[in-house]
């Protein structure tokens, strides 16, 4: 493995938004408090992490096609492309990196559709509902994964 | 919050059989060297954890319900019960605990009836695909939340 | 018919945590004040009552088998084995005696996969949403049954 | 609450033929036979009982509407009706007032479409497969939980 | 059996249009003008009918109920209630008459919710497609089937 | 097209219960408020309006069936009728006449069975969700169409 | 139309078993019983009909077929290809002719999957549940509908 | 409420084909058109409308969610995206403001999969089927709505 | 029971390409081998039996309707059939023999389709995931239901 | 392999009521008897059994782990478990060694949630409807499995 | 890969009707004018190709079954079959020969039963829409898989 | 017909990776090789082809609102969006222009979610599984089409 690692961090569209609205669901914390978080998370650990957050669902296709000449790993907060996005799905199987999702609430406990995700089958971890530290708890496991071989 | 934080960790069945069965799917592991790295983890973080593993549902389901009076949260890993206990799912919610579910492997990979889950609707969050990992992470997310309250 | 009437009341997983927990939807009353209840409705109907709580379907299997030797009918509200037990079903079908469903809430008015019993079809009479009166209600159907035969 | 308390009784369609038809499925009791019964254990619980059948959807509409001015709670057996209305369950819901849904026969162990219902989940409570004592039954239980306010 | 054999002739929710509206469906011919072809060919056959047309399920139901009584057997186009009245098929069944359903239309060529019928599995024979030709093929069927008694 | 264009407006079942019932659903305006607002809105553009309310299926297609003779449109709140009436679809499609469907309520935002309605697919036009604005928007559209032949 | 009208009369797998086998779903009466009865019906309707039974559907197909050639309509009990053969559905809509769909058993009493049918949608009418008269019934709304063109 | 209202209309893919292509399902109507439609109503309303179009889910994402700041309102015909964003459905929802969806056709009259919306159940209210009135219709109900608080 | 008892062996589709082809679902062992073995294995129980193998539903069925005449029960792998043909299933249900599906690999592991049979519901017992051994384990227990007389 | 063979045959739950009970489904050979007819087979065959009954899924699991220290192959009635255990499924998959499915009853001509088995997919073989005969053609079939490598 | 290539080309139940029924669907091209096309697009391809058509799925199950010993790949359109036939599936996947499936209409466009295929899950490659030149195509891209190795 | 016929190809997303990445399932062939085959084949069938690529399905919606004006046909491989997008759908319906579907890999041998494609419906035909030369085959189909008018 490269030292340090480096980790793409990608946020599906609406979480820009953190913070502001329906802190009930999502949590008071803003998506650059989360990015710092990560950031230090990372340099304790070692590594490094690039985010990159798009509504546009073709926007994050082209990241995650760039992803694998510059990056180890990718950690993929897909919001609600989820449930809806096949292309976000090959883009990541493609790249044949390990890709860790991520959600800030429990999927599980809200509507029915959001239980569905294209993208879980093809991931190597999943977390959620743990708010901005299923970001951190989802980078650590990404490290791990990637330092160990499993 | 009571100091140091006591997280009560159950194992559903067959988990006894980690490291020597289908390491393939499962690591190679055992389960004991998984509380040890529990016990290590809650160390550092200042909290004490208990293990428990039963391939009996109702052995389960009464040591969740004393879990009340003695732990502060719950981490568990249903193992198969994960599909088909509503006593557990039950139980666990009436502790009024917060509880974490975690998964060695990526549910979401294997059979169509893995990706349902009675627990995950009333778990605070879930890990899943990580390996040994997996429960860690979930400590550290249990601990995390009730550390800072939410 | 024997007289007196002789009936084995069943109370399934998480029960014993009666007027504890979630008593907004499972109400204040403790299983012992029920089972005194039951007791008291018993004696004034000129029947006897035993009463077995357990949180294993294997348990609650086992007393089921011995029912038909010492017993002329079986009240039971299975709680969560209601949605999930096919050995609770074979057990008590193959008993050849009257059983009487009880709930203490409407299940009909929670998640989807309460609405589904594997015990219904094969019970006489099911009673569910009068709390603790649930049990008295069906008690008092049971022996209505078994004195006119139908 | 008032006294005595004042219970509408409603019989859905068909229920006028009670005692002459299919005896095997709903028992040799008569739909005036019933509510002798239920008004002898009215009387007997100090409370009071009008009873109206009709086949027609309407016309039991109408009087559930008329309900709220005149009673305390609706016990109705709404026979074929129980899979199919909406507009009964519209009516019984903006009552306001308790419902206690009963049926003759136990309509978990007959065609599957009988096992919906459109009333359970906006009732009370539910009795079922105890004969004309389900109506018994169904009024003790209502009468009960307008007394004790659950 | 009796002599002449009596058939009620039970019409369903806009039966009475016919004629006048969508031939391209129904045809032309009027629901007089089919009472009347009834009528002729229950004289030819040595039998009688009388006729009863209602948009009111419960009116249906009504007559339904008296049936026994002054009838040998039912001859129904259940017209949209088809699809939606247990009412129907329980009052039909409650007869114990022989009941013939027939439609003008084929519904398995319509709309999918046109192809279920609560009243087929409780009828003896079903004919559809026919126009009004269906009303008389079901006649016929019903008598024949009173006269040779299968 | 005639000029005033005469427009029946209908209500479904429980729907004479507005504006006293489950307001924070429903709103607090009556239905003969409603029946006002549509008188004046009708009358400013020019149009008449009737309206007619019953809790019985039968009824409203009766009326649906006379409306050829002399409107030019329908506004209909099938409430309801709306998720199970095959007949009121029946007589509405018969008349030939646009149809305009409303409902108080977003239906969407309630329970599963509510999103599927029977009358829509026939419909010209469906308004959800304002209220009592649902009809005075529904009149507008129906007007419109009317006038405008599309 | 023709005159005499000619029939093509099909029987599918196990109709000739008839009579013989299961008198209690499908009487007693044997194939050739039945093509007799079906050649006085048509001798006296002034029409001649032609028989055939296979077990084999390509042997059915080959015969649907070359129908037009010969055959003004058919009339035919598809047996169990009722519900599998599309290949016969195609056949029968290929031809151009009236096809008549006939079953002596009710099949909507029997097992879910004999509802449904891949012929009845492609068919100008159906008749079941008569026994040997669903036959001539049919062939007698064949002739009527060949006769008046619809 | 601020005074003059704002509202921000927002037209999803392919609508800015409008009236040149299949006019017989989407009218003939252009886009232009009915923006000019929409600020004369909204003139007239005394409130203000900016209208954007766009084939790009994320850039109406971006799009919406720069409303809070600048409307009071969102009047949204989402096209195609009805039936598969849940990206739109999220960001409408975190706007906090009221959403009235539009649609010119009756989507309940055309493909079954155009049944379906992911954004009507967080909508304040829809209005379908009346072509360019549609938008019209559902501005009127919003700004009604904005303007009385319900 | 006759001596020595006659089975009829039948062999569906493809079966003829056994061992040839696919050995590692289907084994190395030819059918003429499975038959000799089958020979052997009757002529030691003291019976006899007869194999017929067929690409044709319809050759299949001819036999099947044969086989009262001259056989005392049936042991049948309708290979592909099982899953297709309601044909196969109501011949054999008409013979009112003992029948014994068979099949070589477990289909309740492989694709879904393969897990439903038309035939297992009228079987008197199936045995599948042996190989060529599953028709000799059919074999004896048909003889043994044959000769015990269940 | 070694010599003998070693088996560990599982009854699950109400498996020991057999022969006492509902005979009409499971016959009227007992437990204990079958276990001799399973000693005596293996005997015969130069193998050894050892047999276990338990209402109890976590007991059976138990066993199901020791298992391939003692065993060289399962044969296993999972009774009810057969339909809702996935317990018994992971640990019957994680001891590496052949399992053979018995059932007593045909499975598939009982109630349909019959017809699903957890286990099933796992196993070997499996063999139902032959009553005691199950079990002994079973372990035929797992000693040959054994035996032949395949 | 032998020169040049054999073809085996496959016409299902119907297709010999082509050109002479239903040309909105199936085109004017007859059956032997499509198989002169392939004649000629394989004599210029170097390649040989023979043509069979039955209405009997036996029949091609025979064809396919002798096709490795002669034939190189196989076209075939198995019309009807296609969505019914899983011995034709079957027969085809055990010739471990390309397959190529193709169909004149595009089935995606006309009933949903047609949207299922049981043969394209085994084939190489799928071609449909096209009319005759659906087999020309599907010829080309079969040889240039054979040609190609890929 | 213009000649040269002018087709528009588009790529749906992740179809610029071809070649480089998942060989297994997508060849070895990258987009611009294809493109440089369409080209060739185009020349030598006297068309002209414009290729675009995107990973935006807002992108290729523009492009294909922009075809009717400068071409005569679209060939397409909507990749992932085959399986989410309406939008493409009705974009490409909306051109009028016929549009040929195609594949690269079989999607009928892959995930289940594949099978369903939004585009189909309105394609005039499709084209799967032969690699880049479904782009070859399905450009042939397409110009085929245009040049006879079927």
């Amino acid at each position: 493995m490269p030292d340090p690692l480096r980790i793409l961090v990608l946020h599906g569209p609406n979480l820009n938004l953190l913070g502001a609205r329906e802190p009930a669901i999502y949590g008071t914390t803003t998506l650059p408090e989360i990015d710092e978080k990560l950031l230090a998370a990372a340099k304790q650990a070692g590594a490094e992490v690039a985010a990159f957050q798009s509504n546009h669902e073709g926007a994050l296709v082209d990241r995650i096609q760039e992803a694998p000449a510059r990056f180890d790993g990718i950690l993929i907060n897909p919001g609600a492309f989820t449930h809806t996005s096949v292309a976000l799905r090959d883009a990541l199987a493609a790249t044949g990196l390990p890709v860790v999702e991520v959600h800030l609430s429990n999927v599980h406990a809200r509507e029915e559709f959001r239980r569905h995700s294209f993208v879980s089958p093809i991931a190597a971890g999943v977390v959620c509902g743990f708010g901005w530290r299923s970001y951190v708890l989802g980078l650590e496991g990404l490290l791990g994964r990637l330092r160990d071989g499993v």
